[in-house]
């Protein structure tokens, strides 16, 4: 450490050259929102400089826009369905060099084993990916997780210096009453210097007092202009979220302003692989904030700067002297597009292409093999069949593109005392197969929305214990796509009479694809035109939206291994009314 | 830690009353710049709601305005001529709630005895303290100073809660030219978790990158907009200082706006008792920015939330919970008179009245009887000779209110080749007498600007080393106020024909006093009295610009116990041009 400060001390003071100067740069300074004509100087992977330089390696800006690299302040990467690795280069495309991320699907898996698989696979990658500790493994006491991590667990991993924190405590219950694990958690992160992040899904003003009580200082889940202001003047940081299913940003945008934004960020929380690709991560953010009128460099502040100083990320978020030199070139402060990469002073996309070979591959991480795989009981014929005591029952209704569900009160149709699908009504049946334990836990239920008119859909990636959620319109096709999920060690499934259409293997503990990034795009798509052809509303993607049906910290109907949920009495409930 | 946390939590949650809450009071939230009627409710010393709620008492605010703690974010308390204990009096009466100060006066007369001695006494005070380490003892090797801190030194005391990093690093020279020492204190600090504070007097844009690539991340020495500018440009902190001597804020304020006031707060630096009971400490900053146009609300927000932002003081600087209970009730936010003070939800100003059961005694302090006193070898008839080989000299010319002085060049009148004083002229001669370690060493010069017709005034607060700094009319005057100084034990006088008109002992450490605030005060006010007798120059404190003339980092003509010191060549000089 102090033989390279040397080096970038004497670089600043122009007795040596710098390792690289970046010429003709405009530089996008997020301290003072200004434009400045400036070389940046880098010197082991630290700007030391801003004004006339000279350096050993010389990168010509040529007028481009130099924008400090993005930060996005809460993502699963798991989400994605890529491992960090495949992750990080589809983020770095979109100009985000920095993430805060929360293993937290991973861990409801793998424990502590997961977490560590994603922690040594993201310190080999040219990013600066940061480590939230999952907060709530398992979610709730009302499904089977494949661990149960206290916080003795949790603390182990403080100090690793890109571990920030307790990541989003989601139990507002649990924290409430004083629960003993939930407040050694966070005493214990606080402790250790940690930060804390909330999850406070419709939670009123007087409860996120409670939350702000026990030192938790941020949130994404406000959806509406209320909620958004109820958490800044309470001095929570805003987190404003724009993913594949949720998608805030339009409703929460109107409160940011010169005032109350210095305490707005952007996350994406879960977003696929398709969509990081095709329209982006936070520079998507960005171009919506901007589309919407939100000046770009207080937009492009937020993204850095604000973020960084979030988590007190002392050396990231802007490009000045003592800060990383990560950071990204565009033709246009509009449209964002990035053509060029550094971090930490590293070339990472040239010209618009990935410099691959700085990348690791999947079979280098060793923790890869000790992840578990499926776990789960044999099924049977009858696995799926849900008998009905009576044809009124309790449905869950799809709100596309949004994690909250409806309940409706419906009248179906039995066959053989048991419940019958109907295409017609959009009434499906829904299914969740343990296969962490081999409890044999199968959780059914009813669902609309889907519009399937055949086959079924299947995924070991459900929210937040990923056992194995299905949809279908018959039992047949159901049990076939579950099977071949459970041998292929997890994935994503289409099936139509018992054939598959498509198939994306997630083998890294059944949630993250050993595939490229490409491949695992093109997979998807197939998925993608198999539901359509199975007749899919096409409104949303059906395959995420299945696996947040199992979410049970999220209102109002869901489904686990163990039964329905209600979250307004946060129990499980019977079908039938 | 956890005992508490669940006690404030049931009470955030209503499930138990809160100790204490303030009812009707209008609540400046610093988050959104907004003023809201909201009970404040408090346990532990900490707000646990903001909303209504019930508490065992009721503190009724009637329709006051309540504000956060204001925070002074550099202040050497010691400069007040007060202990800790009794500058909290002072500043607490002033709705100063937190200061985070530099313990760099003591440090140098008695080094980390001198630093144990604040801390203890701060810990023992209802208000918070924080400490920087002080990073230049001594400050240059230019004057003999009573200590020398190493790395280790002050590596040690990080493990303190209340030690947040390494103080005004000041030696632009020693950082570019990166020596050992300075290196080894920021990467010492930097790795135990500290911030680092910088001291950029006249330092141009590329040197301060300089610095910023060292990791220091404030400056406090900016005198006018370009300099406030480029140090906002490289993410620098503005400590705009308004204290006894250097006075900024007018000339800095304009530079705060809405993008940039987040990075800008608000400091006092060196301010005496008198000026800190007369005029204010913070709050007297922010009396000024308003009358100079600044919003109230963004003036208070820059001396609550963004000082506390500055230092990542997490639950400080804001009215909200999961904060400390500091705040202070106020008629109006304009003149912002503190008539009630709470720190940590305990009442230490009562309707103006200061709760004086709340503090120890001076005695209380077991360091105490463990400070240096002075030390100096005898001094004789001739101690003040000042031969010369020519009439033309140097001549050091006072910038009323700047620690910054001039080099003059005057012909001076010799008696027996020696200096003689010029009433007419204004030619006085100036000493600095050793008082550490027995060198004998006399520095020797000619100051312009104290217009005295009299006597002779002396002191043993002399930045930084602190040895004894006398001017006079004449010699005898001179040697019979260094003399009675030594026998004090230090402190402020005033003499005329060898008499004595006012003193002010400063028996802890020579730098601060055993009296209490308002006795302190009354002697100061002797003491400026005596100054004007002897015809003292009345648009200045001449007792504080003679105890910055020592001061070798602030350019350009100084005088140390070594001899005279020229800033720009740093190097010593000879008094004949």
């Amino acid at each position: 450490m102090t033989n390279s400060l040397i080096h970038q001390i004497k670089t600043a003071g122009k007795r040596e050259p710098a390792d690289l100067v970046i010429k003709n740069g405009q530089v996008v300074n997020v301290f003072t929102r200004r434009i400045t004509t400036a070389d940046i100087a880098i010197t082991d992977g630290m700007i030391v400089g801003l004004g006339a330089y000279e350096g050993k390696k010389v990168f010509d800006a040529a007028g481009q826009f130099v924008v400090p690299g993005l930060i996005d302040g809460h993502v699963h990467i798991e989400s994605s369905l890529l491992p960090p690795h495949e992750f990080a280069k589809v983020s770095l495309l979109h100009g985000v060099t920095t993430v805060v991320t929360d293993p937290h699907e991973i861990a409801n898996v793998a424990g502590v084993t997961g977490i560590q698989y994603m922690i040594d696979d993201a310190q080999k990658v040219p990013m600066n990916i940061f480590t939230m500790l999952p907060s709530s493994v398992p979610v709730t006491a009302f499904e089977t997780s494949g661990a149960s991590l206290a916080a003795e667990d949790l603390v182990s991993f403080m100090a690793d210096e890109h571990v920030l924190g307790l990541a989003e405590v989601m139990n507002y219950q649990a924290v409430a009453h004083t629960e003993k694990e939930i407040i050694d958690k966070i005493v214990g992160i606080k402790a250790a210097g940690g930060v804390v992040d909330g999850h406070a899904a419709g939670i009123s003003p007087d409860e996120l007092a409670v939350y702000a009580t026990a030192g938790i200082r941020t949130d994404h889940e406000a959806v509406n202009l209320d909620e958004a202001l109820a958490r800044l003047e309470l001095g929570f940081y805003l987190m404003i979220r724009e993913g594949t299913v949720a998608k805030d940003l339009h409703a929460l945008l109107p409160v940011a302003n010169e005032t109350t934004a210095r305490r707005c960020l952007f996350v994406t929380d879960d977003k696929l692989i398709d969509d990081l690709l095709e329209e982006g991560s936070i520079d998507h953010c960005l171009r919506l904030a901007i589309k919407q009128g939100l000046d770009p460099l207080l937009a492009i502040q937020m993204a850095t700067l604000n973020a960084a100083e979030c988590f007190e990320l002392r050396t990231i978020g802007a490009i000045a002297p003592g800060y990383q030199a990560d950071f990204f070139l565009t033709d246009d402060l509009t449209t964002l597009a990035a053509t060029d990469v550094f971090v930490k002073g590293q070339q990472v996309v040239a010209e618009g292409q990935l410099q691959e070979q700085l990348f690791p591959t999947a079979s280098s991480n060793p923790h890869l093999k000790k992840l578990p795989s499926m776990n789960a009981l044999p099924l049977t014929q009858d696995s799926f069949s849900l008998p009905l005591k009576s044809t009124q029952v309790k449905v869950i209704e799809i709100i596309p593109n949004s994690l909250i569900t409806n309940q409706l009160i419906e009248t179906v149709t039995l066959e053989k005392g048991s419940f019958s699908p109907s295409i017609k009504e959009d009434l499906l049946k829904i299914a969740v197969v343990e296969r962490h334990r081999q409890t044999g836990n199968i959780g059914l239920g009813i669902v609309k929305g889907f519009q399937l008119q055949h086959g079924a859909l299947a995924t070991s990636v459900s929210h937040d214990s990923h056992n194995i959620v299905v949809v279908g319109t018959n039992d047949a096709d159901m049990l076939f796509a579950v099977e071949r999920l459970l041998q292929t060690g997890g994935g994503i499934i289409a099936v139509r009479d018992q054939k598959e259409l498509a198939c994306l293997p997630l083998a890294i503990g059944g949630l993250m694809s050993q595939l490229g990034y490409q491949e695992t795009f093109e997979s998807l798509k197939r998925l993608n035109a198999a539901a359509e052809k199975l007749g899919a509303n096409p409104h949303f993607d059906p395959y995420l939206t299945l696996s947040f049906l199992t979410l049970s910290v999220i209102p109002e109907l869901k489904l686990t291994d163990m039964g329905l949920f209600t979250f307004s009495t946060f129990s499980l409930t019977s079908v039938e009314t």
